[in-house]
Formats: structure tokens, C-alpha cells, sequence
């Protein structure tokens, strides 16, 4: 029995609340039981240097905790002067996981802003920021689309993550942060609606991985995602 | 008649909701209308420098807003590697009014680290800010004194703080984003439960302010804070 | 009596002394006692992003304390990578003021920037390098007109500025150091020549001000400015 | 027939000389190809602030690109006041690799600082950089049990890393630039001596991998790691 | 005939004004020509980590230039977050001549900070710095003496320095502003009292300098310090 | 007899190496004794923002330490977000070196970049540079020419370093470390190969110079620098 009370594989409850501040035409928190993102999309009529002219777009993400969102206050990367490393590698891996699911030149030369701000850290902030963000994005693209910016929709497949881990010699569905820190072993998966694999970071910094154990995860991180697309659907439901 | 209906001298709804995130012991989103600000307090058992080996606690806060709070996304501090000059200004008034009703001797050689990250930006955030981080800040305190990590409680009165200004000719409180943006003078003020003046900070960058007319406002915002106060206690007794 | 043999409503000698150096055509020393601070004001052909197109100007001002301006050495800003907090402030509140005398639209798309650098600190520095700035932009605007890039002179009236404060229960004008470090209330004003009010900045961190010291402190401060416009003036006619 | 004339799953040339440098205990260059990169191994008797007390050593690692490895001149970060993302989250990935074979207890209250300056890019920075940088720890290690700092070897296992991607529909081992720039998918794989798993990133940007394909690309990369290993053993017979 | 009038070897009015401000102990303002420098020495009871119980002192130097002092406003370096490379050159520069005078071992552990802000810049900025920060630590090193912290005087020499140049052929002594943009090439020369040479730079960026050209100019360079010298000596007497 | 067992006037084995690396059209590993310096150069087909227009060229240097390159490891500068102030001298240095024998309006609107990365240092690390960068700026100008974008070789003179210095009151030639910290008086000469000076840099921080003695270190670094000409010549032939 898991320390929330959880079987192995299951997951904590997700939820997904659109619209959740003004200001961006996508804007969403999503929670992972105690986990909870603020991801939202903005639209800028604007490339970076290195697309300037080529008629393609681009999706980039930023993610940051607030100092209040972990255990001990977590100061802010600007009295540091220093983006924080492990945030500089999540918001790389949240722009590639987008960016794979949309077709760049159908999006044209503009950018979507993607901000996933951590609210509240209990483990799995990056695959929720992912599964949120994903939302952001269509109810932004949606938002052009409504203006009459885009003619048609350039997001091709949806997208959605999970972690998934070994502790204590249990492998675990959506890991918290007391199993997280204990971890031996700790897998994000990054998977489209079809089941495809777009990213996946595995670490054994504690204990190397078998072969097989590796398999068994990837099973695990298929079958919670699938959940989790159901999540997502009922969201657009709403 | 105001553009979202209020009558000049009315408040926005202002809400204060406690216990809004899980870890720092005083959480709290306010809102002012549709201004939003979480305000934590986190305290720390180490004091700043020039207080270490004299028995006095210090109170330190810092203000941000979220990209995605403002009408066209802003900026991170962190990518401009520079931290907004109006959050600096923000966060050393907030720390000010806090400080003004505690006594650091009695809150001991510690630091509560006051952080207003803002939601959702309609105007008034400096405002907002203070008047939701006394309030958790009181939580702290009472969560030091329940640890018996304090004895006494160092909170000598309460602090509020409102907005006021003049549009269009017209005497107004607790204006909204766009108001303040046409506003020709933009005064906050922060009071004591007692109605004493903390602080006062006026501009009138688009119209020098006659003596009268100050008068006028300062009456408006006492009578503003009164109703505000009374939120705070009302919050207090959930 | 107070530490200078000042009386409570005296303010310390105030000169100002025009051309202090020989590149900015607005070079002026201003001193309130042993306050001195260099403003100058050097135009440029050019506006910052927000007004470019509008055929509107900007007045923009930077202020700085030299290292050895102060009791125990100051480290310089670029030492720490940031600037200083108060010192954002302050610079803020200089631009602010001297904008508020001036028709941005008539200055015409381009920018003063205003540099107040303190060589000696005895307090009151904002208050003083205000005065001096206006005097300072006053010599740059005229060189602009004599050299046929202006037509029409923007400012529009004068600023002044004083600090008046609560030492020990007494109402004193113009705190020098030893004054301001005991001080319960602190107060700067600027005024424009007709005596109207352009920015107040009141703080009470060490005992809330009732509404009647409010007005004292009002009256002393409109007092002191019409003393300073008079120096202001004399300058000029030098 | 690959760009290179290689079989798909051909490693380019690896190639390792020791003591490269002569400061550092621990100085290896190794090459991938036309990939070059110098790896360097310091202790320092120092461990970070939240390992003080423990008795627990640590192993940190930097990575950065000279100005000149890269086809076009690449700014230094320094220039930009910016650490590179990229380079954040290799950094990252080296040391998880090298302290997951490294007992900290045994190495004691001490750091390893790993250095990895890549002198010529030519893909597979990365996994050279981990390949080097372990001989390297090894040489830096045995160096503290020469000098009777350390009594026993805290690395517990080998470690070595490999690419493997799909270029235009085919699997291929160790790309190079060419090969790396087109690919569809990019997997970069840690393993230890005894072929587990490690660290395992793989990226699908351009187009999500279906299992089975993951599958392949596993058995790929671990062959190509036995080869690796064997370059790494000769290494330490010279 | 030069363009202000001088004879090729003869020097600008070099000037000398001690105790210019009030809290540093060394407060100098150093005039050659039009070049205007505030000069000022703060002794600190600490010295850098380096140095920490060795019983030595250090001097270390801080140059830089107010925005206004240059013919066009010069940004300031912390709105670039970064140290002008010219100052970072200076700074080393006035830090090693002084040192090379002084017997840190008799200094004790303790620093003192040589600040150079140049109020006015007409060429010659460097040279007139360390004229006049010599002047400025011994008055701070007299304090120390007077306060007797120190017993013995620990600087053992005096310095001074000068800028000579070959400008359209000639060689010309302290060059100003318009003949130092035109030079060929520039040296500057710190001497001890004794005449011996303490640091010598030389530049000859538009023309390479003959060996009896160098021979010529240190002629030059060496009568001019013997002037400069009395200058300094009449300051002392004061 | 010297450390290393050469004579007081004989250089190291100073060799170069061009084509070190395959990207920057020049690119070369420059050794004195164990100083060890990549140098290469990289033109851009654009000019600083102050020679735009003006149809003249530009020629910048970068100089850097690895952080394995020095006796203890060296901390890089982004870690401490600082360009380090010697760094910067040197490269101020380098570039006024290499612009000295280069046409900048033959060379035309465009920038050579040039990047000096110590691999290893034993002293002499800037003089070591300055005579690599030399060669790549030649093999860069060549390519320039080869591919038709310049059709003049801008490059005027030839340009080479040496350090000379006195330790232990012996007249020495290219000081290795050594010698380098223990140097009472040390001085850089950079000459053209027809033996004219371009930058001299003298620094006799601990013991001041007599003129003679300079004599006497200006002719053996004449010879020295010879010979180091001879070696750059041969690198040529190769």
C-alpha cells in the first residue's frame, strides 16, 4: 500500500480547470493530486532570430516554481541571478513535446509563449506542466483560429505525460514527493494520443535499470497516460 | 457611473482566502476584483547581516507578477536578468507596512519572508499584496506560537491598504486596471486598524494635486480601509 | 534645538551652483548642507520602444551614490550585479517628478536623461537631487532651443522638493543624517511652483502618522519649498 | 552507406589519450570522430553546503562548447551572462552518470569536479563527455589513493555512453553532425560496465517512435557500449 | 603649438584638493586640466579570502566614470550588467602602483579600497587617478596612524604619473581629449619619488613606436612626474 | 641556471600548430614550453554598431582559461557571472595587437573574431597568444582571399610576444611559472616583425625599475622575439 493509500499503478486524482486567469486565451491549472501548474499559452506575432523569415513558428516554454511552492521556501532564480539548471532542462523538455505535436509551418511566423508556473510541488511537475500546457496551447491556437488569424488548426495529435518509478523495489504510477525522494529509479514519459513515445528521461542515478524493468515501466506509463488523455478530452468537454 | 457599475467611493469585492497552498504556514489569495495575488509567509530561524547578534527579527518581502498576469505577456525578471524596478520599489512598501505593526524584538532573531506573486493583475496589486500578506503573516506568527517557537504574539495592530485616485475629474476608490491607466493622480494608502497612516505614496505625474483634493482622498481611503478591515477579520473567524 | 543649531521649520543652506561640469548642457551641483549631488541632463535623439512613432519624448532619470558618498564605504551596484533597490526607487520617483513639468509632446520624440550622482550623503538626497534636476533640465532644454532643435520650451512649471519628518515628537524640516536615522516618520514632497502637490511619499515604519501630524507636516513641507524655489530662481539668474 | 562510409551500427573512431593536460589529476581527450572533447577530473577537499556534516562526498560536473568547436562561432556565455540550457542539462546528465557509479560515502567529505570542454563538436558531445570524463574520475580517484587520501576505490562500476538515432527511416549508431541534424529521433544511452540502464534521453521532435523501434534502438546502442568499453579498458592498460 | 596653447612637454595645471568629502579619510579631487577625479581611500579591518592569516594587507582599486563625465553620456555599467573592460584595466592598474609603494606586511591585515570616479574625463583620467590616490591613501593612512591602529607609516615611496603621447609627429606631454583621439601612440608612466619606474604601458595601435622614439618619450615622461611630484608635495604642506 | 635548465636569454621550445581544429579558418595551437593556447579566428560578415557604414573592419579577441588549465582549478567566469578582469585586459591586449598590423578599411565591413582558450597554463599565457592569434588571422585572411571576398591581403606587418622579466635580480627570457610568481619585475613586449613596438606592458609592482634595466629588457626580448618570428615562419612553410 502507497503512502496516499494508492495501488502501484495508479494514479493520483488529475484534474484540469480551463480558463483559470484572464489575460491568456489559454490559461490552465492542472493538478496531479497535490501537484498543481498554472500553464499558459500566449500568442506573439513574432519568431525568434533563427526563423525570421522562413514562414515557420515556434513554441517555447518557461517553467518556474514560486518560492512557496516547495517544502522550504525555494529562492528566486532573479536574487541568484541564475536561472535554476533544473528548470532550464523542464522548460526544454515542455517546448520539444509541443513543438512535436504541431505543425510549425501550418502556425506560421508567431510564436506561442507557454509559462508553466508551479503553484504547488508534490512531485511530477513536469509531466503535469506538460499535460497542462497541451490544453493552453488548443484553447490559444482555438483562440486564433476563432480571430480569424489561422485558417486551420496546426496541432496534429494530442499530448500528454506521466511518471512513473521504482521504489523500494515497487514500481509506482505518479510518484509524490515522499516516494519521489526515494526513488531508485525515476522515468518521465512524454506519449501522443496514439500511444507514440515523443520524450523519455530516465535516471538510476541510485541503482541502474534492467532491460526488463524498463519494460514494465513503459507498460505502466502507457496505460496512465491513456488515463490521463481521458482527462484531457473531458476538459475540452467542458 | 464607473465602468464595471460601482459607485465612486466602492470597493471591489475584495476576498481573502487562507490555507490557499499547503507549505508555507501563512498562504493566502487575495482579490480585489479580479486582481489576484498569492501571499505567503515562509519564516526562516536566520536574520539578514547587519541584525545577526542583536535579538531582533527582520520582515522581507518580495512582489512578482506572473507572465501571464498582465494584458500582453510580461516578461520574467530572469530572462532580462534584472529585477523590475517597480517590483523593487513594491516589495520594499510592503515590507515597510508589515514591519511597522510587529515588533521585530519580540518576534526574536528570525526572518518571515513575505512573497506576493501575482495571479492575475486588474490594478491595485501593491494594495492587495499588503493587505493579504498581514494576514499571512499573522498566520506564521500564530503557527510559531502553536510550535512554542514564540511565546507572545509580535503582531501589535492590523494593516490594510487601498487605492485611490482621480479620473476624469472623478474621485475614485480601489480603481481597476482601466481606470488607474487614465487616472491623473494615483494615491495608496496603508492604514492601521486604527486608521493611522503608514504609508502614503502619491504621483500625480499627469496632474499636481490641489491640497483640498488630498483631503478629499485621504477621506475616501480611510473610509475604504474600514470595509477592507473588516474582510480581514471575517477571514480570520473561518 | 537641534544637532545643527537649526530651528525645527529651518531648512540647512541650499545652493545650487549651475555648470558644474562641462560636457551635459544641464551640469548642476546642488548642495542642502553636506547633501551634494551632481545633476546633470544630457538629451538624445532617440526614444525608448514604448514611444517610438508617437512624436513623443521621454525624461528618464538614473541616480547612483558614489561609494565614498557615505559613512562606511557603499559598495557599487555592479560589484553585486544589481542595482540597488532604493535606488530604483528613488530614480523612478526623479523621472516622475520632473515629467510632470514637462509637455512630453512639445519636447518631441526625444530623451532627457537625467544622472543624479551623489558625492556626499547627509540625507534628503532625493529631495536635493529633484531640485537640482530641474534646474539641470532647465539648461538643457534651453541649449536645445538655442541651438533651433526646439522651438518652444516644454517645462511647463517648476519642482522643488523637501523632506520633512517626526524626530523625537518634533516636526523637523530638511532631516539631515543624524535626524533621518531617529526618525518615526519620514516624509518627502514635491511641489510644483504654484504649491500643488506632483508626488508625496510618507512613511511611517516606525509609528503611524494620526491624520493631524499629516497636516503639519503639509504645511512645514509647503513652507520650505517656497524657500528652495527662491534659490531655484536665484540660480537662474546667475 | 552512411555519409562517413560507416555501417549503421558503426561507432565512429573513439579514441582516449590520458594525462592530456598536466594540472589535473585526471586529464583525458576523447575522441568521437571529428568529436573532441577534454575531460578533466579535480578534487577538491570542499563539498556543497548541503552535504556538510554527512560525511558524504559529491561529484559535480561543467560542460561548455569553445567559441570555435562549432561550425559557426558560438558566443561565449560569459558574453551573454547566461548560462546555455543545453549546456545546463548536459552538465546535469554527466554527473547523475558519474555519481551513479560512485559510492559518496566512500569517497568521503569531498568533491570531484568534472570538467568537459568540448574542443570540437561534431555530434555526441554528450556521450564522449561521459565516456572521457569517467576515465578521468578514475585517474583523479587513484591519484587520492596514491597520496593515501583515500584507502579504497569508491567507483563501483564502469560507465560509458553511446547516441543512437533514426536518420530518413534507418537506425544508426554514434551520428555525426550531418546524420544528427536530419534525425527523426535522438536517443542518448548511459549504461554501466555491466550493460544496465543508467540514464536514457530520447527525443522524438520530429516524429514520436513506436515501441518496437525503441526496442531496436536499445539493442543498438548497448552493442555499440560493449564496444566503447574496450577503448576505455585499453585506456587504462597504457 | 598645441590646441591649448602648451609647449609640447609642458603639462595641464595639475591641482590637488584634500578632505573634498567628508566620511573617507583619503578624499582627494585631482584636476590635470579639465580631467577632474574624486579620489578617496576607505581602510576596512578585513582583507580578501587569499589573504586571510597571513598577517598582510592589501590595496585594492575601483575606477569609474560618472555617465555625464564623457563627451557623450556613458550608460552606466550596471544597466549592462557588466564592468566597462577599461575600468576593469585602470582598476588593476591604480591597484598595482600603489601596493608597489606600500609594505602590505606593515599595513596588517587590513584593506584599503582606492575608489576613482571621474567626474569630468578630458584624457589622462588613469593617470591623474593614481596622482591623486596617492595622496588619498596616505591621508587614510595617517588616520590610522592618528587613531593608532597604526604604529609605522607603511607606504615607503611616493608615486605619480603622467601620460605622454606622439600626436602627428610630435611627442607631446599630458595629452588632452582631442590630441590623445589623434595619437599615434600613447604611453603612460608611474614612477616612484625616486624616479624609478613602477608600470609602463604603451600602446602604439596606429603606428609602431621606434626604440629611440621610447627612449625620447620616458625623457619626457620622467621631467614631467618631477612637476607633478612638487604638485603633490604642496598639497601635503597644506 | 634556470629551473628548467635553459639559459637566462633562451626561450622555451615555442612551436605552432595550424588546422588544430576543423571550423574557424584559422585555427592554431601555439605552445611555449607547457603554455599551451588555442588561437583562432573567425571572420563575420558584420562590424560593431559604431563602424557601421563606414566601410572599415574591426578586428575583437576573446582570451579565456580553461578551468583545468591552471594549477588548481579555476572557476569559470559565467559560475560567477564576472568576465575576469585580468581576462579582459589581455583581450583588450590582443585585439589592439593584432589591429595594429591589419588595414582595418582593406579588410572592409566585417569582424574578425579572434578567441585565445589557454588549455594549459605556464605563464606567458597573453604573449603565447598574441603569436598563435598572428597565424590565424593569417590563415583566416587567406581563406578570405581563396574565396574571392577579399582580394588584398589587409594584413601588414607580422607580430609577435614575448614576456621578459627580472628574478632573483637575474634578467630573464620567457618566464615559465616559476619564475613568473616570484618576478620582481615583469614586462610583455609585443613587436612587429621589423622590430618596432606595438604595446609594451612593464609592471615592477614589487620592486620599481631603473631605466638601464629596462635598456637591458627591451634588447633581450628584441632577440627573443626573433627567434619566436623564425618559428612562425616555418609554420608557414608547412
Amino acid at each position: 500500500m502507497r503512502v496516499d493509500g494508492r495501488k502501484n499503478d495508479e494514479l493520483r486524482q488529475v484534474s484540469i480547470t480551463r480558463n483559470f486567469t484572464k489575460y491568456a486565451p489559454g490559461s490552465v491549472l492542472v493538478k496531479f493530486g497535490d501537484t498543481k501548474v498554472l500553464c499558459t499559452a500566449f500568442p506573439e506575432e513574432k519568431v525568434p532570430q533563427f526563423l525570421r523569415g522562413t514562414q515557420e513558428g515556434w513554441i517555447t516554454a518557461e517553467y518556474s516554481m514560486l518560492p512557496s511552492s516547495t517544502q522550504t521556501r525555494k529562492p528566486r532564480d532573479i536574487s541568484r541571478l541564475k536561472l535554476d539548471s533544473r528548470s532550464a532542462e523542464i522548460q526544454r523538455l515542455i517546448g520539444r513535446s509541443l513543438r512535436s505535436v504541431t505543425d510549425l509551418k501550418m502556425l506560421g511566423e508567431r510564436t506561442v509563449w507557454i509559462d508553466c508556473d508551479v503553484l504547488q510541488a508534490d512531485a511530477g511537475t513536469r509531466v503535469a506542466s506538460i499535460t497542462g500546457a497541451y490544453i493552453a496551447l488548443c484553447d490559444a491556437v482555438n483562440d486564433l483560429i476563432k480571430k480569424g488569424i489561422l485558417k486551420e488548426n496546426p496541432v496534429t495529435d494530442s499530448v500528454a505525460a506521466v511518471s512513473v518509478g521504482i521504489v523500494d523495489g515497487e514500481m509506482l504510477t505518479d510518484l509524490c514527493y515522499e516516494e519521489d525522494s526515494r526513488a531508485q529509479v525515476d522515468m518521465n514519459v512524454v506519449m501522443t494520443g496514439s500511444g507514440d513515445i515523443i520524450e523519455l528521461q530516465l535516471t538510476g542515478e541510485k541503482q541502474p535499470l534492467k532491460r526488463k524493468e524498463l519494460d514494465a515501466l513503459l507498460e505502466m506509463s502507457k496505460n496512465a497516460i491513456t488515463e490521463i488523455i481521458k482527462v484531457q478530452l473531458e476538459a475540452f468537454r467542458d
